[in-house]
Protein backbone atom coordinates (compact mmCIF):
# COMPACT_ATOMS: atom_id res chain seq x y z
CA UNK A 1 0.00 0.00 0.00
CA UNK A 2 1.41 3.54 -1.27
CA UNK A 3 1.47 6.66 0.56
CA UNK A 4 -1.57 7.80 -1.74
CA UNK A 5 -3.18 4.42 -0.79
CA UNK A 6 -2.91 4.69 2.87
CA UNK A 7 -3.56 8.27 3.42
CA UNK A 8 -7.18 7.18 1.74
CA UNK A 9 -7.49 4.11 3.84
CA UNK A 10 -7.44 6.56 7.17
CA UNK A 11 -10.00 8.20 5.97
CA UNK A 12 -12.11 5.45 5.43
CA UNK A 13 -11.75 3.86 8.13
CA UNK A 14 -12.54 6.77 9.86
CA UNK A 15 -16.09 6.35 8.05
CA UNK A 16 -18.61 4.46 10.36
CA UNK A 17 -21.43 4.12 7.40
CA UNK A 18 -18.42 2.37 5.34
CA UNK A 19 -18.68 -0.30 8.63
CA UNK A 20 -21.78 -0.68 8.47
CA UNK A 21 -21.94 -1.39 4.78
CA UNK A 22 -18.93 -3.29 5.03
CA UNK A 23 -17.29 -2.25 2.21
CA UNK A 24 -13.58 -2.48 1.32
CA UNK A 25 -10.77 0.17 -0.24
CA UNK A 26 -9.43 -1.58 -3.12
CA UNK A 27 -7.34 0.66 -4.56
CA UNK A 28 -6.80 4.39 -4.30
CA UNK A 29 -4.23 6.44 -6.23
CA UNK A 30 -4.59 10.05 -7.92
CA UNK A 31 -6.08 8.88 -10.81
CA UNK A 32 -8.67 6.22 -9.87
CA UNK A 33 -10.60 4.28 -6.90
CA UNK A 34 -11.83 1.15 -6.26
CA UNK A 35 -14.12 -0.11 -3.87
CA UNK A 36 -15.89 -2.87 -3.07
CA UNK A 37 -18.54 -4.78 -1.21
CA UNK A 38 -19.27 -8.49 0.00
CA UNK A 39 -22.95 -9.19 -1.35
CA UNK A 40 -24.92 -10.36 2.02
CA UNK A 41 -28.58 -10.53 2.48
CA UNK A 42 -28.89 -7.46 4.56
CA UNK A 43 -27.87 -5.26 1.35
CA UNK A 44 -30.51 -6.78 -0.76
CA UNK A 45 -34.01 -4.87 -1.74
CA UNK A 46 -37.48 -7.36 -1.50
CA UNK A 47 -36.13 -9.23 -4.69
CA UNK A 48 -32.96 -10.48 -3.50
CA UNK A 49 -30.83 -7.76 -5.81
CA UNK A 50 -28.64 -5.18 -4.35
CA UNK A 51 -30.14 -2.23 -2.79
CA UNK A 52 -30.01 0.40 -5.31
CA UNK A 53 -29.14 2.80 -2.54
CA UNK A 54 -25.87 0.44 -1.80
CA UNK A 55 -25.01 0.72 -5.27
CA UNK A 56 -25.76 4.70 -4.81
CA UNK A 57 -23.18 4.58 -1.75
CA UNK A 58 -20.38 2.51 -3.76
CA UNK A 59 -20.63 5.45 -6.61
CA UNK A 60 -20.65 8.42 -4.37
CA UNK A 61 -17.82 7.42 -2.53
CA UNK A 62 -15.85 6.11 -4.98
CA UNK A 63 -16.17 9.42 -6.43
CA UNK A 64 -15.52 11.08 -3.35
CA UNK A 65 -12.08 9.64 -2.87
CA UNK A 66 -11.33 9.85 -6.36
CA UNK A 67 -11.66 13.50 -6.96
CA UNK A 68 -10.79 14.37 -3.81
CA UNK A 69 -6.99 12.47 -4.09
CA UNK A 70 -7.22 14.08 -7.86
CA UNK A 71 -7.90 17.83 -6.12
CA UNK A 72 -4.67 16.93 -3.54
CA UNK A 73 -6.71 17.51 -0.14
CA UNK A 74 -10.05 17.64 2.05
CA UNK A 75 -13.07 17.61 -0.16
CA UNK A 76 -16.74 16.22 -0.44
CA UNK A 77 -19.06 15.06 -3.17
CA UNK A 78 -21.05 18.06 -4.16
CA UNK A 79 -23.63 16.17 -6.91
CA UNK A 80 -23.47 13.02 -9.09
CA UNK A 81 -26.18 11.16 -11.45
CA UNK A 82 -26.11 7.18 -12.07
CA UNK A 83 -27.64 5.11 -14.20
CA UNK A 84 -28.79 1.75 -13.05
CA UNK A 85 -28.15 -0.53 -16.53
CA UNK A 86 -29.02 -3.71 -15.14
CA UNK A 87 -30.31 -5.62 -11.76
CA UNK A 88 -27.16 -6.61 -9.37
CA UNK A 89 -26.73 -9.93 -7.97
CA UNK A 90 -23.65 -11.90 -7.42
CA UNK A 91 -20.81 -12.81 -4.81
CA UNK A 92 -19.17 -9.00 -4.65
CA UNK A 93 -19.95 -5.48 -6.01
CA UNK A 94 -17.21 -3.26 -7.22
CA UNK A 95 -16.81 0.66 -7.96
CA UNK A 96 -14.32 1.91 -10.02
CA UNK A 97 -13.99 5.52 -10.04
CA UNK A 98 -12.02 7.89 -12.51
CA UNK A 99 -10.50 11.62 -12.15
CA UNK A 100 -11.56 12.52 -15.82
CA UNK A 101 -11.09 16.35 -14.75
CA UNK A 102 -9.51 18.16 -12.27
CA UNK A 103 -9.52 21.97 -11.56
CA UNK A 104 -8.17 24.31 -8.60
CA UNK A 105 -11.63 24.10 -6.82
CA UNK A 106 -13.48 20.88 -8.27
CA UNK A 107 -12.89 17.52 -10.27
CA UNK A 108 -15.48 15.33 -12.09
CA UNK A 109 -15.19 11.66 -12.04
CA UNK A 110 -16.97 8.87 -13.81
CA UNK A 111 -17.90 5.65 -11.90
CA UNK A 112 -18.48 2.55 -13.10
CA UNK A 113 -20.11 -0.13 -11.34
CA UNK A 114 -19.92 -3.95 -11.85
CA UNK A 115 -21.38 -7.11 -10.11
CA UNK A 116 -18.92 -10.31 -9.55
CA UNK A 117 -20.83 -12.82 -11.11
CA UNK A 118 -19.59 -16.78 -11.50
CA UNK A 119 -15.90 -15.25 -11.82
CA UNK A 120 -17.44 -12.57 -14.78
CA UNK A 121 -18.28 -8.80 -13.91
CA UNK A 122 -21.11 -7.51 -15.28
CA UNK A 123 -21.71 -3.69 -15.49
CA UNK A 124 -24.79 -3.11 -13.62
CA UNK A 125 -24.32 0.98 -13.06
CA UNK A 126 -22.71 4.52 -14.45
CA UNK A 127 -22.10 7.61 -12.28
CA UNK A 128 -20.71 10.77 -12.69
CA UNK A 129 -20.33 13.28 -10.06
CA UNK A 130 -18.72 16.39 -8.82
CA UNK A 131 -16.38 16.51 -6.22
CA UNK A 132 -15.23 20.23 -4.48
CA UNK A 133 -12.25 21.11 -2.74
CA UNK A 134 -12.96 22.24 1.20
CA UNK A 135 -10.85 25.19 2.20
CA UNK A 136 -8.92 24.54 5.26
CA UNK B 1 -52.61 3.58 7.05
CA UNK B 2 -54.78 3.34 4.15
CA UNK B 3 -54.35 0.91 1.31
CA UNK B 4 -51.84 2.36 -0.81
CA UNK B 5 -49.44 2.67 2.55
CA UNK B 6 -49.94 -0.63 3.87
CA UNK B 7 -49.27 -2.04 0.20
CA UNK B 8 -46.11 0.04 0.17
CA UNK B 9 -44.96 -0.40 3.78
CA UNK B 10 -45.01 -4.02 2.75
CA UNK B 11 -42.95 -4.28 0.09
CA UNK B 12 -40.51 -1.06 2.37
CA UNK B 13 -40.45 -4.30 5.22
CA UNK B 14 -39.42 -6.85 2.71
CA UNK B 15 -35.96 -4.92 1.98
CA UNK B 16 -33.52 -6.23 3.97
CA UNK B 17 -30.83 -3.28 3.29
CA UNK B 18 -33.36 -1.04 4.47
CA UNK B 19 -33.77 -3.01 7.84
CA UNK B 20 -30.06 -2.21 8.20
CA UNK B 21 -29.86 1.51 7.42
CA UNK B 22 -33.47 1.10 9.94
CA UNK B 23 -35.15 3.62 7.95
CA UNK B 24 -38.94 3.82 8.16
CA UNK B 25 -41.77 4.87 5.72
CA UNK B 26 -43.31 7.82 6.70
CA UNK B 27 -45.87 8.12 4.50
CA UNK B 28 -47.16 7.13 1.08
CA UNK B 29 -49.30 8.11 -1.28
CA UNK B 30 -49.81 8.28 -5.33
CA UNK B 31 -48.17 11.65 -5.45
CA UNK B 32 -45.84 11.62 -2.47
CA UNK B 33 -43.41 9.11 0.17
CA UNK B 34 -42.11 10.17 3.10
CA UNK B 35 -39.08 8.21 4.09
CA UNK B 36 -37.16 8.88 7.45
CA UNK B 37 -34.35 7.98 9.34
CA UNK B 38 -32.89 8.64 13.12
CA UNK B 39 -29.39 9.93 12.54
CA UNK B 40 -27.12 7.24 14.50
CA UNK B 41 -23.54 7.19 14.89
CA UNK B 42 -22.87 4.63 12.62
CA UNK B 43 -24.65 6.30 9.82
CA UNK B 44 -21.80 8.93 9.58
CA UNK B 45 -19.21 9.89 7.84
CA UNK B 46 -15.14 11.03 8.89
CA UNK B 47 -16.44 14.41 10.03
CA UNK B 48 -19.77 13.00 12.03
CA UNK B 49 -22.52 14.31 9.36
CA UNK B 50 -24.67 11.36 7.43
CA UNK B 51 -22.83 10.21 4.79
CA UNK B 52 -23.74 10.78 1.46
CA UNK B 53 -24.16 6.97 0.90
CA UNK B 54 -27.15 7.41 3.44
CA UNK B 55 -28.89 10.20 2.12
CA UNK B 56 -28.20 9.01 -1.73
CA UNK B 57 -29.83 5.75 -0.54
CA UNK B 58 -32.92 7.93 1.11
CA UNK B 59 -33.60 9.46 -2.62
CA UNK B 60 -33.26 6.51 -4.57
CA UNK B 61 -36.09 4.56 -2.10
CA UNK B 62 -38.24 7.75 -1.69
CA UNK B 63 -38.16 8.31 -5.39
CA UNK B 64 -38.84 4.09 -5.99
CA UNK B 65 -41.99 4.23 -4.19
CA UNK B 66 -43.39 7.73 -5.40
CA UNK B 67 -42.80 6.19 -8.92
CA UNK B 68 -44.35 3.22 -8.42
CA UNK B 69 -47.30 4.34 -6.43
CA UNK B 70 -47.85 6.75 -9.28
CA UNK B 71 -47.45 3.99 -11.61
CA UNK B 72 -49.30 1.75 -9.96
CA UNK B 73 -47.78 -1.46 -9.86
CA UNK B 74 -43.79 -2.97 -9.62
CA UNK B 75 -41.26 -0.84 -10.64
CA UNK B 76 -37.54 0.17 -10.31
CA UNK B 77 -35.80 3.58 -10.41
CA UNK B 78 -33.89 3.45 -13.62
CA UNK B 79 -31.57 6.82 -13.19
CA UNK B 80 -31.53 9.71 -10.49
CA UNK B 81 -29.07 12.90 -9.62
CA UNK B 82 -28.52 14.63 -6.25
CA UNK B 83 -27.06 17.69 -4.97
CA UNK B 84 -26.35 18.20 -1.69
CA UNK B 85 -26.51 21.31 -0.74
CA UNK B 86 -25.38 21.32 2.89
CA UNK B 87 -24.07 19.32 5.38
CA UNK B 88 -26.82 17.32 7.36
CA UNK B 89 -26.53 16.77 10.71
CA UNK B 90 -28.95 16.66 13.54
CA UNK B 91 -31.39 13.96 15.01
CA UNK B 92 -33.00 12.56 11.90
CA UNK B 93 -33.34 12.66 8.26
CA UNK B 94 -36.42 12.97 6.21
CA UNK B 95 -36.96 12.63 2.46
CA UNK B 96 -40.16 13.36 0.45
CA UNK B 97 -40.33 12.68 -2.77
CA UNK B 98 -43.28 13.62 -5.45
CA UNK B 99 -44.26 12.30 -8.54
CA UNK B 100 -43.80 14.65 -11.02
CA UNK B 101 -45.34 13.42 -14.22
CA UNK B 102 -45.99 9.87 -15.08
CA UNK B 103 -46.91 8.67 -18.19
CA UNK B 104 -47.61 4.80 -19.22
CA UNK B 105 -44.02 3.24 -18.80
CA UNK B 106 -42.11 5.44 -16.82
CA UNK B 107 -42.52 8.20 -13.97
CA UNK B 108 -40.15 11.31 -13.45
CA UNK B 109 -40.04 12.26 -9.37
CA UNK B 110 -38.53 14.76 -7.58
CA UNK B 111 -37.36 14.64 -3.98
CA UNK B 112 -36.21 17.10 -0.93
CA UNK B 113 -33.95 15.69 1.80
CA UNK B 114 -33.85 17.62 4.76
CA UNK B 115 -32.14 17.34 8.13
CA UNK B 116 -33.98 18.14 11.46
CA UNK B 117 -31.68 19.95 13.60
CA UNK B 118 -33.15 21.30 17.13
CA UNK B 119 -36.66 20.91 15.70
CA UNK B 120 -36.12 23.06 12.56
CA UNK B 121 -36.13 21.42 8.96
CA UNK B 122 -33.16 22.33 7.12
CA UNK B 123 -32.88 21.32 3.38
CA UNK B 124 -30.01 19.14 2.84
CA UNK B 125 -30.26 17.69 -1.03
CA UNK B 126 -32.34 17.81 -4.02
CA UNK B 127 -32.90 14.63 -5.95
CA UNK B 128 -34.33 14.13 -9.62
CA UNK B 129 -34.77 10.32 -11.28
CA UNK B 130 -36.82 8.18 -13.19
CA UNK B 131 -39.01 5.04 -12.30
CA UNK B 132 -40.00 2.61 -15.07
CA UNK B 133 -42.45 0.45 -14.54
CA UNK B 134 -41.51 -3.19 -14.62
CA UNK B 135 -43.58 -5.49 -16.83
CA UNK B 136 -45.34 -8.46 -15.42
CA UNK C 1 -38.01 46.62 -15.48
CA UNK C 2 -36.43 46.91 -12.07
CA UNK C 3 -32.27 46.92 -11.54
CA UNK C 4 -31.68 42.92 -11.03
CA UNK C 5 -33.66 42.67 -14.27
CA UNK C 6 -32.04 45.28 -16.36
CA UNK C 7 -28.71 43.85 -15.37
CA UNK C 8 -29.76 40.44 -16.16
CA UNK C 9 -31.36 41.54 -19.54
CA UNK C 10 -27.56 43.26 -20.17
CA UNK C 11 -25.99 40.23 -19.95
CA UNK C 12 -29.10 38.36 -22.08
CA UNK C 13 -28.77 40.49 -24.56
CA UNK C 14 -24.91 39.86 -24.93
CA UNK C 15 -25.01 36.41 -25.99
CA UNK C 16 -24.99 35.96 -29.70
CA UNK C 17 -26.15 31.82 -29.58
CA UNK C 18 -29.53 33.53 -27.69
CA UNK C 19 -30.24 36.01 -30.93
CA UNK C 20 -29.93 32.97 -33.09
CA UNK C 21 -32.43 30.64 -31.07
CA UNK C 22 -34.85 34.19 -30.41
CA UNK C 23 -34.81 33.51 -26.95
CA UNK C 24 -36.43 36.28 -24.36
CA UNK C 25 -35.98 37.24 -20.98
CA UNK C 26 -39.23 37.19 -19.37
CA UNK C 27 -38.50 37.70 -15.97
CA UNK C 28 -35.55 37.81 -13.58
CA UNK C 29 -34.91 38.52 -9.82
CA UNK C 30 -32.86 36.87 -7.32
CA UNK C 31 -35.07 34.04 -6.81
CA UNK C 32 -36.09 33.20 -10.22
CA UNK C 33 -35.51 33.60 -13.77
CA UNK C 34 -38.09 32.83 -16.65
CA UNK C 35 -36.82 32.92 -20.55
CA UNK C 36 -39.12 31.92 -23.25
CA UNK C 37 -38.99 31.73 -26.80
CA UNK C 38 -41.74 31.14 -29.83
CA UNK C 39 -41.35 28.13 -31.27
CA UNK C 40 -40.73 28.59 -34.85
CA UNK C 41 -40.39 26.08 -37.45
CA UNK C 42 -36.24 26.16 -37.15
CA UNK C 43 -36.22 25.06 -33.40
CA UNK C 44 -37.59 21.47 -34.35
CA UNK C 45 -36.69 18.43 -34.69
CA UNK C 46 -37.49 15.26 -37.69
CA UNK C 47 -40.56 14.67 -35.88
CA UNK C 48 -41.92 18.20 -35.34
CA UNK C 49 -41.48 18.98 -32.10
CA UNK C 50 -39.28 21.55 -30.02
CA UNK C 51 -35.74 19.74 -30.56
CA UNK C 52 -34.25 18.43 -27.26
CA UNK C 53 -31.44 20.62 -27.78
CA UNK C 54 -33.78 23.71 -27.68
CA UNK C 55 -35.12 22.82 -24.27
CA UNK C 56 -31.71 21.41 -22.74
CA UNK C 57 -30.45 25.68 -23.83
CA UNK C 58 -33.58 26.96 -22.41
CA UNK C 59 -32.93 25.08 -19.01
CA UNK C 60 -29.05 25.78 -18.90
CA UNK C 61 -29.71 29.47 -19.44
CA UNK C 62 -32.53 29.68 -16.83
CA UNK C 63 -30.32 28.07 -14.43
CA UNK C 64 -27.46 30.10 -15.32
CA UNK C 65 -29.70 33.65 -14.87
CA UNK C 66 -31.38 32.61 -11.28
CA UNK C 67 -27.71 31.00 -9.79
CA UNK C 68 -25.64 33.93 -10.72
CA UNK C 69 -28.22 36.41 -9.68
CA UNK C 70 -28.62 34.35 -6.77
CA UNK C 71 -24.67 34.41 -6.23
CA UNK C 72 -24.57 38.08 -6.88
CA UNK C 73 -21.83 38.37 -9.52
CA UNK C 74 -20.61 36.61 -12.73
CA UNK C 75 -21.21 32.94 -12.44
CA UNK C 76 -21.21 29.81 -14.99
CA UNK C 77 -23.29 26.99 -14.58
CA UNK C 78 -20.72 23.79 -13.77
CA UNK C 79 -23.36 21.08 -14.57
CA UNK C 80 -27.14 20.35 -14.97
CA UNK C 81 -29.51 17.20 -15.19
CA UNK C 82 -32.68 17.15 -17.30
CA UNK C 83 -35.85 14.99 -17.98
CA UNK C 84 -37.76 15.52 -20.81
CA UNK C 85 -41.46 14.19 -19.95
CA UNK C 86 -43.45 15.30 -23.17
CA UNK C 87 -42.31 15.59 -26.41
CA UNK C 88 -42.87 19.62 -26.47
CA UNK C 89 -45.41 21.31 -28.56
CA UNK C 90 -47.20 24.16 -29.28
CA UNK C 91 -46.60 27.89 -29.46
CA UNK C 92 -43.87 29.03 -26.89
CA UNK C 93 -41.91 26.92 -24.77
CA UNK C 94 -41.12 28.92 -21.41
CA UNK C 95 -37.97 27.68 -18.56
CA UNK C 96 -38.69 28.90 -15.21
CA UNK C 97 -35.32 28.39 -13.17
CA UNK C 98 -35.79 29.10 -8.86
CA UNK C 99 -33.02 29.14 -6.85
CA UNK C 100 -33.13 26.90 -4.39
CA UNK C 101 -29.86 27.09 -2.09
CA UNK C 102 -27.22 29.54 -2.32
CA UNK C 103 -24.09 29.29 -0.55
CA UNK C 104 -20.64 31.31 -0.57
CA UNK C 105 -19.62 29.94 -3.72
CA UNK C 106 -22.63 27.93 -5.53
CA UNK C 107 -25.73 28.01 -5.79
CA UNK C 108 -28.20 24.90 -6.77
CA UNK C 109 -31.40 25.34 -9.08
CA UNK C 110 -34.32 23.54 -10.82
CA UNK C 111 -35.72 24.75 -13.64
CA UNK C 112 -39.45 23.31 -15.20
CA UNK C 113 -40.06 24.00 -18.49
CA UNK C 114 -43.05 24.12 -19.83
CA UNK C 115 -44.74 24.37 -23.60
CA UNK C 116 -47.92 26.56 -24.03
CA UNK C 117 -50.15 25.31 -26.63
CA UNK C 118 -53.55 26.49 -27.08
CA UNK C 119 -53.34 28.78 -24.09
CA UNK C 120 -52.68 26.04 -21.63
CA UNK C 121 -49.22 25.51 -19.72
CA UNK C 122 -47.91 21.43 -20.18
CA UNK C 123 -44.77 20.48 -18.23
CA UNK C 124 -42.30 19.10 -20.62
CA UNK C 125 -39.26 18.70 -19.31
CA UNK C 126 -37.53 19.37 -15.45
CA UNK C 127 -33.79 20.47 -14.84
CA UNK C 128 -31.46 20.33 -11.47
CA UNK C 129 -28.37 22.11 -11.86
CA UNK C 130 -25.26 23.68 -9.97
CA UNK C 131 -23.83 27.96 -10.95
CA UNK C 132 -20.84 28.50 -9.71
CA UNK C 133 -19.30 31.74 -8.99
CA UNK C 134 -16.74 33.04 -10.95
CA UNK C 135 -14.08 34.73 -8.83
CA UNK C 136 -13.14 38.11 -9.89
CA UNK D 1 -21.40 6.31 -45.69
CA UNK D 2 -22.74 2.86 -44.60
CA UNK D 3 -26.06 2.02 -44.48
CA UNK D 4 -26.43 2.43 -40.62
CA UNK D 5 -24.23 6.02 -41.36
CA UNK D 6 -26.69 6.90 -44.04
CA UNK D 7 -29.43 5.65 -42.11
CA UNK D 8 -28.76 8.54 -39.49
CA UNK D 9 -27.91 11.30 -41.50
CA UNK D 10 -31.54 10.90 -43.20
CA UNK D 11 -32.83 11.36 -40.43
CA UNK D 12 -30.09 14.05 -39.20
CA UNK D 13 -30.66 15.86 -42.21
CA UNK D 14 -34.63 16.00 -41.20
CA UNK D 15 -34.17 18.27 -37.95
CA UNK D 16 -34.43 21.64 -38.63
CA UNK D 17 -32.65 22.92 -35.68
CA UNK D 18 -29.64 21.24 -36.40
CA UNK D 19 -29.33 22.94 -39.89
CA UNK D 20 -29.89 26.26 -37.32
CA UNK D 21 -26.48 25.27 -35.53
CA UNK D 22 -24.87 23.87 -38.95
CA UNK D 23 -23.65 20.98 -37.19
CA UNK D 24 -22.69 17.74 -38.76
CA UNK D 25 -23.23 14.21 -38.44
CA UNK D 26 -19.46 13.28 -38.55
CA UNK D 27 -19.57 9.12 -37.49
CA UNK D 28 -22.67 6.91 -36.70
CA UNK D 29 -22.58 3.65 -36.06
CA UNK D 30 -24.40 1.11 -33.64
CA UNK D 31 -21.51 1.68 -30.66
CA UNK D 32 -20.64 5.31 -31.50
CA UNK D 33 -21.70 8.64 -32.86
CA UNK D 34 -20.27 12.08 -33.80
CA UNK D 35 -21.21 15.29 -33.98
CA UNK D 36 -19.19 18.20 -35.07
CA UNK D 37 -19.79 22.03 -35.21
CA UNK D 38 -17.84 24.80 -36.49
CA UNK D 39 -17.63 27.32 -33.68
CA UNK D 40 -18.73 30.64 -35.55
CA UNK D 41 -19.66 34.09 -33.51
CA UNK D 42 -23.34 33.23 -33.27
CA UNK D 43 -22.85 30.04 -31.54
CA UNK D 44 -21.05 31.86 -28.25
CA UNK D 45 -21.84 33.28 -25.05
CA UNK D 46 -21.09 36.80 -23.45
CA UNK D 47 -17.54 36.00 -23.21
CA UNK D 48 -17.08 34.37 -26.31
CA UNK D 49 -17.01 30.94 -25.50
CA UNK D 50 -19.28 28.05 -27.03
CA UNK D 51 -22.59 28.34 -24.92
CA UNK D 52 -23.66 25.81 -22.72
CA UNK D 53 -26.80 25.79 -24.79
CA UNK D 54 -24.74 24.66 -27.72
CA UNK D 55 -22.76 21.95 -26.12
CA UNK D 56 -26.06 20.29 -24.22
CA UNK D 57 -27.76 20.18 -27.83
CA UNK D 58 -24.48 18.22 -29.15
CA UNK D 59 -24.93 15.88 -26.08
CA UNK D 60 -28.01 15.43 -26.49
CA UNK D 61 -28.40 14.63 -30.12
CA UNK D 62 -25.20 12.92 -29.75
CA UNK D 63 -26.81 10.56 -27.50
CA UNK D 64 -30.04 10.31 -28.93
CA UNK D 65 -28.53 8.51 -32.14
CA UNK D 66 -26.10 6.86 -30.50
CA UNK D 67 -28.54 5.35 -28.21
CA UNK D 68 -31.26 4.86 -31.49
CA UNK D 69 -28.95 2.72 -33.28
CA UNK D 70 -27.90 0.74 -30.51
CA UNK D 71 -31.67 0.13 -30.17
CA UNK D 72 -32.49 -0.35 -33.45
CA UNK D 73 -35.31 1.68 -34.11
CA UNK D 74 -36.93 5.12 -33.81
CA UNK D 75 -35.98 6.30 -30.12
CA UNK D 76 -36.04 9.59 -27.91
CA UNK D 77 -33.51 10.80 -25.07
CA UNK D 78 -35.69 10.70 -21.65
CA UNK D 79 -33.22 12.43 -19.88
CA UNK D 80 -29.11 13.23 -19.86
CA UNK D 81 -26.84 15.05 -17.52
CA UNK D 82 -24.02 17.08 -18.28
CA UNK D 83 -20.38 18.70 -16.55
CA UNK D 84 -19.08 21.29 -17.86
CA UNK D 85 -15.25 20.88 -17.00
CA UNK D 86 -13.78 23.57 -18.89
CA UNK D 87 -15.01 26.96 -21.30
CA UNK D 88 -14.89 25.99 -24.85
CA UNK D 89 -13.06 27.67 -27.02
CA UNK D 90 -11.20 26.80 -30.75
CA UNK D 91 -12.04 26.43 -34.14
CA UNK D 92 -13.99 23.32 -33.99
CA UNK D 93 -16.86 21.27 -30.61
CA UNK D 94 -16.71 17.51 -31.33
CA UNK D 95 -19.27 15.36 -29.43
CA UNK D 96 -18.58 11.69 -29.28
CA UNK D 97 -21.47 9.57 -27.78
CA UNK D 98 -20.62 5.58 -26.99
CA UNK D 99 -23.27 3.58 -26.00
CA UNK D 100 -22.63 2.24 -22.70
CA UNK D 101 -25.57 -0.68 -21.79
CA UNK D 102 -28.09 -1.58 -24.35
CA UNK D 103 -31.91 -3.64 -23.01
CA UNK D 104 -35.14 -4.24 -24.70
CA UNK D 105 -36.22 -0.85 -24.23
CA UNK D 106 -33.62 1.24 -23.21
CA UNK D 107 -29.91 2.20 -24.07
CA UNK D 108 -27.51 4.42 -21.59
CA UNK D 109 -25.45 6.06 -23.49
CA UNK D 110 -21.82 8.98 -22.25
CA UNK D 111 -20.63 11.67 -24.32
CA UNK D 112 -17.36 13.72 -24.17
CA UNK D 113 -17.04 16.96 -26.07
CA UNK D 114 -14.40 17.89 -27.07
CA UNK D 115 -13.05 21.59 -28.08
CA UNK D 116 -10.51 21.66 -31.18
CA UNK D 117 -8.27 24.51 -30.80
CA UNK D 118 -4.63 24.83 -32.67
CA UNK D 119 -5.11 21.29 -33.62
CA UNK D 120 -5.45 19.76 -30.17
CA UNK D 121 -8.78 18.19 -29.14
CA UNK D 122 -9.49 19.20 -25.02
CA UNK D 123 -12.19 17.69 -23.04
CA UNK D 124 -14.86 20.41 -22.38
CA UNK D 125 -17.52 18.53 -21.00
CA UNK D 126 -18.84 14.76 -19.68
CA UNK D 127 -22.48 13.55 -20.38
CA UNK D 128 -24.80 10.68 -19.30
CA UNK D 129 -28.06 9.48 -20.35
CA UNK D 130 -30.94 7.53 -20.95
CA UNK D 131 -32.33 6.67 -24.61
CA UNK D 132 -35.40 5.17 -25.01
CA UNK D 133 -37.37 3.09 -28.01
CA UNK D 134 -40.80 4.35 -29.07
CA UNK D 135 -43.06 1.63 -29.53
CA UNK D 136 -44.17 1.42 -33.39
Amino acid sequence: MDKTHAFAAGIFAAQPFTHLIGAELVAASKGQTEIAVDLRDELRQQHGFAHGGLISYLADNAITFAGGLGLGGDALTSEFKINYVRPARGARLIARATTRSVGRRQAVCTCEIYAIEDGAERLCALAQGTVVAVSG
